[in-house]
């Protein structure tokens, strides 16, 4: 199983505190050695890392854990191959392009017989989780030909997503920069942290920070990540089933999917 | 104006040393301090790396520098903003996906009064060299529904260029990974390496590469660059219109745009 790593801020604020605690689950302490991948969006442009190799291991992993790369919307993904061979084509996030912004995507989980009907977009490589990122795609641009209100947009992802619960697992991030789409079929937690900060310290490395330190009163900045990152907060667990939107570090949409059994 | 740096190689080369000589025209010697990004394939896989900052200055470049990526073809850019400002999102290479490859391209010149028709594939950002990407992208798109053969590629690439002759300068990279179009208007040199290798010397740089010590017999490798950048070896220049397909480091394709006055 893949581990996914996400951020929703209001302002723009680095991920290298996660992504080190992260990084040691990629191949070191963890079993996910097949790859890894950040999505840090500026703006509507978008800074994209990706490597087949262990994250623990990667010169590019260790750059963005000690070069503070500032965002607001971020999705990080380790891999652990099971639908697709070990290579860049297979390692997330995705991208493509939709109504001029850029969407980043990531997903941990498998579907059994996921098919999608062929459209404008398709997979470059061979993983299931490409595939379900080119249906949503190709679902969203032939029902509207510009961005719909969110409501609509998170209800059209809804009944997207819906009927591939029963296919399998299905943890996923999605953003277009300006919000960040999180479902949860099986495990995620998220956290927010906001005035008044106080200390962090990783789970699974001898790392602490001190967020008073790097933060202004107003800053809002909430990490959602498919385990707790930290020994000494209290993360929150999503429901399985629940999807939350998020934009500038707080929730502005949330739900339950209806399983179709 | 921007400067472009291309390579196609039989097999998966570094591009370092040639990158070194062109990061120092990115705002150190040269006046492209806008922004500056790579492109490589690997496989059908597609690694970017941008930065809106000099590139001379980039810890990212550094890396890049520093850290052999392997490919068999590579597009880099260094940019002079004109059109569109300094912004992650206006920095070259642009990428988007057709037919299951992701796309790149990247572009120097200006296009004065460039408005395509609207199509699925848009611009992010708001530089004209993303619309004429887009531009290409659609008018494929529309053209064909799988890759066609590449001298109809080259012959509808041809086509959608022509007319944008009159309208300023437009050199030009692209590639899908298989293969790499370049359209000089007015500037671009190329240089073929290949057995028996020997010693080169960069002309912006104290930096002496012997490339007999990082090659087999067999290798072939092109690099295609704004200026020569080396000062020991005879590079050949492209004609103001000419066009050149790149595969496996060596011309597959070439031809001339008829100019429409």
């Amino acid at each position: 199983m893949c581990e996914l790593l996400g951020m929703s801020a209001n302002v723009p604020t680095d991920i290298c505190f996660s992504f080190a605690g992260l990084m040691r689950r990629g191949g070191e302490i963890g079993p996910h050695k097949d790859g890894w991948g950040v999505a840090f969006y500026e703006g509507k442009g978008l800074r994209c890392f990706h490597d087949a190799s262990p994250c623990h291991s990667s010169a590019i992993a260790r750059l963005i854990e000690q070069y503070p790369i500032k965002s607001e919307n971020v999705i990080c993904h380790i891999r652990q191959a099971n639908v697709g061979g070990v290579s860049l084509a297979n390692t997330h996030p995705f991208t493509r392009e939709l109504w001029s912004h850029y969407w980043a995507f990531a997903h941990n989980g498998q579907l059994a017989g996921f098919h999608p009907a062929a459209g404008p977009y398709s997979a470059v490589g061979d993983t299931d989780s490409e595939r379900i990122f080119c249906h949503l795609l190709n679902t969203l641009a032939s029902r509207y030909s510009a961005p719909p209100r969110l409501d609509e947009l998170t209800q059209t992802l809804s009944e997207c997503c819906a009927p591939l619960l029963p296919l399998g697992v299905c943890n996923l991030m999605l953003s277009n920069g300006e919000w960040l789409f999180t479902l949860c079929t099986s495990k995620l937690h998220w956290i927010t942290r906001r005035a008044p900060f106080g200390p962090a310290q990783l789970s699974d490395l001898e790392l602490e920070v001190d967020f008073k330190q790097h933060t202004t009163a107003n800053d809002i900045v909430t990490v959602i990540a498919t385990e707790p990152l930290t020994s000494n907060e209290q993360w929150e667990a999503y429901q399985p089933g629940e999807w939350m939107l998020w934009q500038k570090g707080e929730i502005v949409l949330r739900g339950l999917l209806l399983t179709v059994q």
